[in-house]
């Protein structure tokens, strides 16, 4: 049936029963290329039908469908003219995993963040309304999702829209792990009651709303987005949906099956993970937990990329804490605990600590709470776009009172984090290395001195100030320096948000150039603070990272060329420079 | 009665008649001192009887209470211990409008952004309860604050906590303006049915809801604490307050009377505003909006701020948005109307686009849907420290995609907002003017050439890059160097997302030094990326711009000077560098 099906105009003529077959051919199509590539299983198996509903009762892309964080969006894609990159193994990679503008005019958006789709939904149907113009918008979200800040804010103001606009909760009862917070208890009831309890989280704010007790139901699927379709009341379609629908192993390990690693379902056994930051940081947690009862271990909503386990959880007990996909109260949350005496640890990926600046400036860093935040996956990657992991340097280390870490090493990461949990003055920030891993030598560094860089090996002519992961690389390029006769100091600055003023004046003695190294942008950047500081000082200073660009899943190799960071790229500009 | 208290310990002993009395006191002191210095008149009016029923029911500061925003936290002050500074008029200057626990020990947070105090309080509660000690945690929380997305996560977590903590809603009806969203057509219902609706927004979380007819009866207020007081469940207490009570104008005049210059109360006509920057921007719109039928002027809850009064607001009819103090929402929701065909101008104070980080990034940068935003109030202030407005430019500028301009003068602005608004490429960042104020030459600028500098006045030796409203600064220093036989080059970049590189190799032809001017903070700013720009050049860079801190209330003329920015100071630090 997929062979006939080439856009959504195709669905219009089919039976329920072709349809039917229809979602058993992409079913079938999506199970075996997401095990060949990897990327979201459940989700997609979960909202299968539901799509193929949605573009035979509604006209996309003149009706316009938005997809929250598209973690769903693989059945819309092979329906609006993109099956090739699902049914033919050398095109697989060559489509992105979200829904993307510049791939289909039935995509409206590049997004990979949750909880902005009905927001960026609203902006669509606030338009129409006021260019007059009459056609359904759909905002599709996750039960997951509705604990962001941003997805409430939307609700709320769509409520109140006075035209059209349609927002599916596509409810599986899940997150990417399980659901926290109370609206959860309020979707329970209402699937409880087939959707007719009195009191309906989505009525009270004003929408409308209709009921689908089985959202992987085609024919149940249809007469909903019917009776919705044109309807010039904001309403809520609500679908219990099953995640991982029509894959055992996925409906069984729900939480395992939200995104894959390529032949997940060949392998017998999950091949052993070798020692990490993340096991280190789970060991490490695991043991501090048993001498310090004031420790807390604290997700928002992602605890499986922190290696926050099933089982790490359980042995947390009390001590861990998933308040949900909702970075921002994340933040508050931790200065609040911090406040009053507790050691929260919250552990966050770079590309989500982009949701909590203000928090981290106003709930957290003016009132200079001990909290500890890690953060991981900070640095350039082949991610997509909405992944990116290159701006947490700017971010966070231009806010005042925050201290900024860069472990280079295990050793040096573990010692960090101690300090962290045991001090009492400063919110501290540690960007837990992404490119490297390296046990280091013992560390016995005292943090609570800022700003204090480490000379490791003292050479002249030239300094290299490897930030961080990007240490090793500096270390590369001394050893190529020194093919050349050059005898280049190395050092670890620790500290990303401030200058060692004394160990950068000294350099001026017998050093005619400074280069800095840092995995992450640029432009306002750590490097950058560097060729400040040297501004009127004969000093040269030559600057290594990432330009500011949006990067979307080009190989690593590309991108480092790209920057000029390979050993041999910045040995010869230090070179050229001299 | 005021005389007999000192602390909330005073208040245990008097009766209900006495508190009252006490209340009339307070009443007349708050309406005398705000009337002389300004401030929040009308919230603290309106919360004056319930801060006298906290204080009296609970026991401060072992229970902990925590004011969202802090907009009506004068009565609070004014009962632990803080009365002197509202009594002594030599003293008035000499407390923060907002909580702080420099102040002491009752005060938690030093908060003045919205929609954080219950995420700030479940902090605290979620310590108290790891730690297994026992009080009350109390958020206090305006029905304006409950747009914002965190709290919304806050009450979401809050809700099952599982142990104590009391929200209690300050409903008032009003925001700083008038309440949009769909939740306040739950809150209007639950007031119409005294509190007895079956569909209860706070109930579908899973919270318990007390409701307070009238939230200025003490006697009402104190039986509604007694009654929630030791709660081992979350339970919100929704009070009905009246903004501005017991001052008639603030009554009749709730939303020019939130905040208030000193001496409203005094003159028989507010004093005649001359032309500025804001009201350039609302007569523009009010032009534009004749031969442009997409362009929607945007607030998030701040319309006075930028000049949006009613006035405005009825001209533009369905051109004009408040989408409720909830930012996040604001961007994405721009992004997607900017996406459909709209022409979004998103007005916001720099200190709330703070709030923004990532919705600029991935809802806007990354689909390079061309939006406009200006922000107001940006640059170095002597406000608290919670509405500082020097973060943007590191905030904005290092976000790929994005455009951030820095008007001179009302001639550029008003171009490069038409510019903006008539593109199709870009979303456009401007920063409007806050130090200076300047009619300015005629601009004809294209500004889709992107990083295009102007050279306003050729000269040798030393070049002065001003930014924004520094040009103007960079203009006095030129007249100081000239003194000194140094003809400087003048140069107005007006682009604070890019570098001119033609123009700046240009320079080193005949100059020697290149000093920048920022109004914000130098840490990830403009200057740096100038600075790296020549890191291996002879040209020295000097970067003038504030200090990486947190400032409260200090005075511009000491700030200015603290961080070397009086045109002596520039000139003196340029000729010492030469």
């Amino acid at each position: 049936m997929l062979e006939k099906v080439n856009s959504p105009a195709d669905l219009k003529a089919l039976s329920v029963a072709d349809l039917q077959v229809l979602a058993d051919d992409i079913r079938a199509v999506l199970i075996k290329k997401v095990n060949e590539t990897g990327g979201h299983m459940g989700p997609n198996l979960g909202f299968l039908e539901a799509t193929i509903a949605l573009h035979t009762v509604f006209d996309s892309p003149r009706d316009k469908i938005v997809f929250d964080v598209s973690h769903q969006c693989y059945t819309h894609k092979i329906l609006t003219g993109r099956k090739e990159y699902f049914l033919d193994p050398a095109k697989y990679e060559d489509i992105s995993g979200f829904t993307n503008p510049h791939e289909s005019e039935h995509d409206f958006f590049q997004v990979g963040h949750t909880s902005t789709g009905a927001s960026l939904a609203y902006g669509l149907a606030k338009a129409r309304d006021l260019k007059g113009e009459k056609y359904n918008v759909i905002a599709v979200v996750g039960d997951g999702s509705l604990t962001g800040g941003e997805a409430l804010e939307a609700l709320d103001n769509a409520a109140v829209l006075d035209s059209n606009m349609i927002v599916v909760v596509n409810d599986n009862g899940m997150s990417i792990a399980e659901n926290h917070g109370g609206l959860y208890g309020n979707l329970k009831t209402l699937r409880d009651t087939d959707g007719k309890a009195q009191n309906n989280f989505f009525k009270t704010l004003g929408f409308d709303y209709v009921f689908v007790k089985d959202g992987n139901d085609l024919p149940a699927l249809l007469a909903a987005f019917k009776s919705v379709k044109d309807s010039m009341r904001p309403v809520i379609v609500h679908l219990v949906t099953e995640k991982g629908h029509g894959l055992k192993q996925a409906v069984e390990n729900k939480e395992s099956f939200h995104w894959i690693m390529p032949h997940t379902l060949d392998a017998a056994q999950p091949a052993e993970m070798p020692a990490n930051y993340t096991s280190d940081t789970v060991d490490y947690l695991l043991e501090k937990v048993k001498t310090d009862d004031k420790l807390i271990a604290v997700t928002a909503g992602t605890p499986g990329a922190t290696g926050f386990s099933p089982d790490f959880r359980a042995k947390m007990g009390k001590h861990y804490l998933d308040v949900g996909i909702c970075e921002p109260h994340a933040v508050a949350a931790i200065s609040g605990m911090a406040k009053n005496g507790a050691h929260p640890v919250w552990c966050v990926l770079s590309s989500f600590i982009q949701r909590t600046y203000d928090q981290l400036s106003q709930d957290l860093a003016l009132n200079s709470n001990p909290a500890t935040i890690l953060v991981f996956w900070g640095g350039i990657s082949s991610m997509d776009a909405t992944h990116m992991g290159s701006f947490d340097i700017p971010l966070i280390s231009n806010i005042p009172n925050l201290v900024y870490l860069a472990p280079t090493t295990k050793a040096e990461y573990l010692k960090m984090l101690d300090w962290s949990i045991e001090q009492n003055e400063h919110p501290v920030v540690i960007r837990v290395p992404f490119a490297s891993y390296e046990a280091g030598e013992p560390d016995t560094t005292d943090y609570s001195v800022l700003n204090k860089y480490q000379t490791v090996e003292a050479g002249d002519t030239v300094a290299l100030i490897g930030a961080g992961d990007f240490f090793g690389l500096a270390r590369q390029v001394k050893a190529l320096l020194k093919k050349d006769g050059i005898d280049a100091t190395l050092i670890n600055p620790k500290f990303l948000t401030g200058l060692d003023a004394e160990l950068l004046e000294n350099l001026k003695k017998n050093h005619r150039l400074v280069a800095t190294l840092e995995n992450g942008v640029l432009d306002g950047g750590f490097g950058e603070k560097i060729a400040r500081f040297y501004g009127t000082d004969a000093m040269k200073t030559l600057c290594f990272g990432a330009n500011k660009e949006f990067t979307d899943r080009v190989p690593m190799d590309e991108l480092m060329k790209r920057f000029h960071l390979t050993p041999e790229q910045i040995a010869a500009d230090i070179k050229a420079a001299l």
